[in-house]
């Protein structure tokens, strides 16, 4: 018998098996509460298949994510039409991940999905802190008479951690009142990130973070491929340079939502988001070994 | 002061006012429960928009859009993540135009819609018939563990109904199990429409008739901008030639969903479908008028 | 000194010299009367850069296009804003391959261009006829006040040219006084291309006959690239076999007009345009035989 | 009798009736003389169905567009091929709406429908000064022949109101005599937004200005969807923090031009104009409150 | 220790081990001598996610994929800029997989990658017959030089196994030498597909048959995403109708090439091309049981 | 007769015969080694087209392309499947036009074919210099098997050229052992282009000077047209104020490569690559005037 093998596309070509690895990364293809433009379910298969054209080497890091035991559990089938069914899988799955010790890490779909994974966090971390970076305040308390709505999904972790425990940044777009109610709760710094992420690290610095990252806190010019563009956000550089602090905070997980690869004609955005995804690995692996 | 009025986009243009209007046309934007390829939220506005590039005069007919008193009365807001109270928008809203004798017309957005429709119009109408054109036989029980899903919607029906109450044409996808059961409790013509509709028309001659039409029953060649392309289908002249029959039958209302624009890059699918919805304008005037 | 020569972009690589070329194609990017998508400015360019993956044989005619001399003389610039001047460019290009005892063929471009070209052909040849194939009647009196119109130009050549002089093939769209006036000033073939050209062309047979093809004649599941997609029209071979007997016919000239090339997202329509040209070319090309 | 009414989508759903409206809103679908890729008559519809997944707050001017009356008029339809009486019917609509005491705006299509605004303006304000932001200087005397070309807009503006009257920014291609010209006849401030505007505003303290933004003075990575992308533009950020001032000025109408939603595959251009006239719109009301 | 399981995507869900398969399908990701438009490369993973939204169920042949046990090896990475290394790996896959006496399914990729294929089934059945669907006839002696093209590999074919032993069908492209040649050396039934099969598979009783699909034989209408499109082609069903006596025959092997999937707007070319494969799997699979 | 003459369109409408020229320019539509998204093939055609759009005069160096000699030679047909043999193409044709004392500007394709000129250009000028802006190191030894690569062509040239006398600038991805290389053998100097150039063209002040631009070196937000879209690069502006400085070095060619216009939605980048064209032709022309 010859041993013909399958051919598995994963990210990076990350290899790993689940017992072996550290950190493991996971699809989640979910947009059922999405109002405007839909598509990002579509997002963690292209960033898997457009991770195959980079290099798995970041000069910026000087590392090589071949350094790190990862594995990528591919992506489960969610139920549409019913949010609070795919939060809760969302949620037992990163329970599953926790509970063997490994680091969770989820790829969006839509931003309601985190609400699950800070769901699942948080009963591992009592003291949890999320930083969160986006270009909508995501503050809602509910949208179209919904309260599990992307458009609310901070506002509910707010509900889950309580005052000061979540910092939101590169936030342009929300309701006046949504801007009043994160000046007064959240850890809120607007508009750009030129904010010195190490202080607050040092002040969080016995805290487990979670990182949830909406793409479209990325400017439009750089990331097209998402339902709702927002002008007037940051470059990849800013971004990467702002995150790259991370590596010494004691990082428990995080996600990477919005990316809808059908408004990305050119693949660009697709591969910002890998890029991202690549370098936040990184900095979640060196995260582990400090 | 000038008396400037606004310029208002309606379906051809057509601008009569509900109280004056016989039928009424209307869109349900909303894709919540697709589970492949969304965008039939797109649909309604889409159509409107191409509707003006279109004549209002058809040569099969010999018959101007004119003729009729048409309204439309655009597209409310349906609730994404919520299936149940979409429908119910749905049926409240065809309950409306139902009590004041006007005929409903809606532009899906998806198929599950259909069920709200037919609700509102069991409800008037206790020995309601249906006639469904679809590539899929949307007669599972559930699908991913939802009953409210666009794979069911015609199960759901059916539960409304009852036997032999649904006549299906063109169907040409499904599980084994449901073509078995279309076989055994619906008016079940598969594959193509060589059926002569005229035979079940007599047989439903004092029926009130609810035609449900899923463009997607038009092959993909001439229909391909939907989620789920499924090939073998019939072509415009086919359907056109089916449907001709129905001027004479007490047709009580139709809709049209499933076209889903961002898949029909040359517009070509939004003009198949304006069309359609011309000529079924016509025939539930014509039908009126019997 | 190196003998370096440009390389030349010809439509189906055609290399005769003008003074030796018994025909002469050139491309007309105009579009400027549109009214709903515009685009067909970009046809000829596109089509000359498609046919250069087609063959120059033609099974259907067992012909290579090479045993013709046919010279391309590119696309001159036309005056966007102006449609007059544009259509005196068209007739001054016209008449000078005219007045050179060689055949004008013309790309287009919107079908309003047609004008220029009949203007000239006239001149020539006072008894001329047109054999029109379209999607839409073209008879409009005028369109959005203009007389210059895309939607006007076959009424304007009947004005040319006078009752019975015009043939027109496969429409499917108009006001229902076009129909009208169609039907009593034309020969008038509405719908399907099953009439038997031979029977025009023996009562024409000592007629000069100049074809105008309307590509959006046929179906747009074959030809989605046009600005005014119209269901319900013929099928590639449907067309080939309704021209095949022009070869038997005293040609003068034809042109093909309303190719978008924006709205032809996979090329299939350039492709179907090229192949047009090229088997109207062969019968253009044994028709001078004859 | 249900009272049914109709859903209009309206820019930022500003619903005020024109009698109440301060500022009056309408679009302007034509693209007649535009040379090279058309499509800017879809500009003022994408922006209307784009605007309803924009917020209506502004955290730049912590202001909300509901603060102000605001009507919007929709599309008349202009007639192609014939530009000068598509700037009639411009001037036309802008005349009316001014000797109504509003201010007018006006969402296009082309460049060139600036002309027949500012023809209407200059009757009602004799000592009109104008802002100008493009990429290019529109300074032709004439374009292929024609005096009425988008090419030319600024240089017919220049002759009705004469030196010194208009203020170019951002401009970066051209003809060198353009450039000549512009340097000569206009305040002309070239390539980047780094001009303090106040100066030029406090200089123009007494006099009435109307502004002009070409969309294309962005940067093509920001607004993609134009027909002729010039590379080396401003970012949005640049272009907000350069119009603010405005808010002090004695504005009295504006236009935004050149968006062409074809060639903007992801949304991101039609949600970065919505974005400058929400912007536009709240500068324009606080002008007013002055 | 959670035993959470990696997600696989294979074609229309196929998950049966290697060892235990009857049929072994793997895309081959390479359009290395394509001359026109490339892209067939990414052609089987194009194919592998869209089978998730098809059933496994045919209504043609009533009969589901799970019936079978097949095995989807998934993609290797096959070499560009050397088109004999690239064959040479798809015979050593071919080759194995019929050491292991299982049926090898290749999805392409272009069409030369069949020559790889045949070069190791006729090691293995030197009476092997070939039947060819196809728009062109890929009967050059040799491309732009190269004896080994997509536009040369039937001619390469031929020379392995000799006359009368392929038959072609559906081509309606080629030069005139080729026609000639394929009416000499080959069963040659071009144009369309009204031949019945079940003559020549009477003729073929004892031979092993190993069918090459080059999709594009589908008329563009029904499968734009090719790089060659050719009109005048045959439906789904024309097709369809065509295979189905296969499975009486002695199947040995079958590929799928030539989808393109950047030309497929819609992805009605990449659903058309999973149910050929769906309907070619299982008259593969009921041959087997003959 | 009449003197009718063929419209042939050229880089920027430059026209002046082989001959008379001082710099020709041509396009090598060749992507046979690339691995991930092809369809550079496609460079040369596009930007000839959108050239026409731009205008020749450069307000950046107040220069206009007419007071240069340029001819345009198109392109010419390159073997696919076989890099060698386009390889020694594209070094004929660069030695040809060497030898008639003409610079040599080639517009890509592939990077791969910067191999072939540079071989061609050393043979004449053995003390060759190589500046080389582009996203990837390219320094690979071999890539899938294969010595002749994109991702190998700059290592290919430093085995020609040897230590230090190529310069790359802009880099931001590759392997960690390519990273390594360059720092040890190049002039290396990745990420952005805050270098002052003007220090090396001191140093190589006597040094023939070719530049090669992978176009891939500006960021995807600039340029999107390309197979590898690489986060993290640079703006037009920054590109074009390093390359200034060029007009007063010894310029002796130079390639633009990497365009891929089906990834260019909105035709920026090929307008983006243009104008980098217009920029450079301009500086080479003021190299030789020095």
């Amino acid at each position: 018998m010859e041993n013909l093998t399958r051919e598995t596309v994963t990210y990076f070509d990350c290899g790993d098996d689940y017992a072996n690895a550290d950190i493991v990364v996971w699809g989640a293809p979910f947009d059922g509460t999405t109002s405007f433009r839909p598509g990002t379910r579509f997002g963690p298969t292209a960033m898997r298949s457009e991770s195959y054209g980079l290099e798995d080497y970041s000069p910026y890091q000087d590392t090589e994510l071949s350094e790190f035991a990862i594995c990528d559990l591919g992506d489960p089938e969610l139920p549409y039409g019913n949010p609070r069914r795919a939060l809760d899988e969302v949620a037992a799955k990163t329970r599953a991940i926790l509970s063997d010790n490994k680091v969770p890490v989820m790829i969006g779909g839509e931003h309601l999905l985190t609400l699950g994974a800070v769901e699942a966090m948080v009963e591992k971390y009592p003291d949890l802190r999320v930083i969160h970076l986006d270009a909508h305040t995501d503050l809602r308390d509910e949208y179209l008479g919904e309260k599990l709505s992307h458009a609310a999904v901070i506002r509910r972790c707010y509900e889950l951690l309580g005052k000061d425990r979540i910092a939101s940044f590169g936030i342009r777009s929300g309701l006046k009142e949504e801007f009043a109610f994160g000046k007064q709760n959240l850890k809120f710094h607007p508009f750009v990130l030129n904010f010195k992420l190490d202080k607050l690290l040092e002040e969080w610095r016995d805290n487990p973070i979670y990182v949830t990252i909406d793409l479209d806190v990325l400017d439009p010019s750089v990331f097209p491929g998402t339902g709702t563009p927002e002008p007037g956000g940051v470059t990849f550089n800013d971004l990467l340079k702002f995150v790259l602090p991370m590596k010494n905070a004691r990082m428990v997980g995080f996600d990477l939502v919005e990316l809808s690869p059908h408004y990305d004609a050119s693949g660009a955005s697709t591969a910002v988001a890998c890029k991202v995804l690549r370098e936040m690995l990184m900095l979640q692996g060196r995260s582990l070994r400090r």
